[in-house]
């Protein structure tokens, strides 16, 4: 790490980063991830087109990491001390996130993408390993308090609450209303109580 | 209904129709909703371009009534003795569907169309509520039998049915297995059966 990628809490670096995120995510929900550039990032972000590809190396990695870093600090992993409360808030912040006009037309963008290249599946791919490495401690959590069956899989449970909600946007085109968001949550939990996620 | 419209079981109109709804779905398959056209579509299956005029109107009705008929032949709600293995076949028939190089082109056609369309959008509602009615005896039989919760709503379960499926094709880009379907069919039926989607 040479000096100048040294990130300081609260200083030029940290500041670049949170600008070349930003416009990462804006660039994507705007134009979609086959017209942008490190270029129309850097740009955008206010910070020079060098930089960008010296921290960051390629826009595909940028994308990640501006996407992870996005689900991060939009979706925490709750831990209420119910698995049932956990599930539903993480469903609420999902929902929030793809009813809002910017995710919905980032997580289009994305996917978009994503159908088109197989560099853009697997910068997804290891963005869902990320996201599920963060929010299995919930499932982990619940098996250890007795709430779940052992062995339930964190990823089954994970994808349990996201798919109606993802399916809301992409297919049926429904509202994502808090009230469907508690309703997914509750079904993934129910299912998974009944042992459909357990491996063992 | 003029006499050029009747339909012949197994006359010109009839082979005329299925003719037709092939084309349709293999245009939407190959090139995409916005960039086919009647012209096409009726070049595509040698007939008139007057006649598909004659019978359909626009490109939107046809889309959605060729998609019906596809559906409809593809999907038939089944009617084995138990909710459970109704529900099963059913995931197995869209995971089929989904999971097979045309049915997910057409599938993403149709979708990127409705994202840019209020027509299409208009279309596909039409589209799923006249699936619903179809399979919603399913639901209604396991009602009957006790199986499932009196006031169980049969789009909620359908839903949970279709949406991992949906997901997994347009999301996570994992493949759609036998194994994920009859998972799927089991998570909705443990939510139906604990009352997730009951209204009474």
């Amino acid at each position: 790490m040479t000096a100048s990628t040294t990130r300081r809490p609260g200083g030029r670096t940290a500041r670049n980063t949170a600008a070349v995120f930003t416009a990462t995510v804006d660039e994507l929900a705007d134009r979609g991830f086959d017209e942008i550039s490190i270029e129309s990032i850097a740009a955008r972000a206010g910070v020079h087109k060098t930089t960008v590809y010296r921290r960051w190396g390629s826009k595909a990695e940028l994308v990640r990491q501006a996407l992870a870093a996005t689900a991060q600090s939009m979706i925490e992993a709750p831990d209420t001390g119910t698995v049932s409360e956990d599930l539903r808030l993480l469903s609420r912040a999902v929902q929030a996130t793809l009813g809002s006009p910017r995710g919905a037309a980032t997580t289009r963008s994305v996917l978009a993408g994503a159908a088109a290249s197989p560099e853009i599946r697997a910068m997804m791919a290891k963005f869902w390993d990320t996201r599920l490495a963060a929010i299995a401690a919930i499932i982990d959590r619940g098996v250890a308090r007795g709430e779940l069956p052992a062995g339930t899989e964190p990823a089954g449970v994970m994808h349990a609450v996201a798919a109606p909600l993802y399916y809301r946007l992409l297919v049926t085109g429904e509202p994502l209303t808090p009230e469907h968001a508690d309703e997914t949550a509750a079904a993934a939990l129910a299912a998974a109580r009944a042992g459909v996620f357990s491996r063992t």
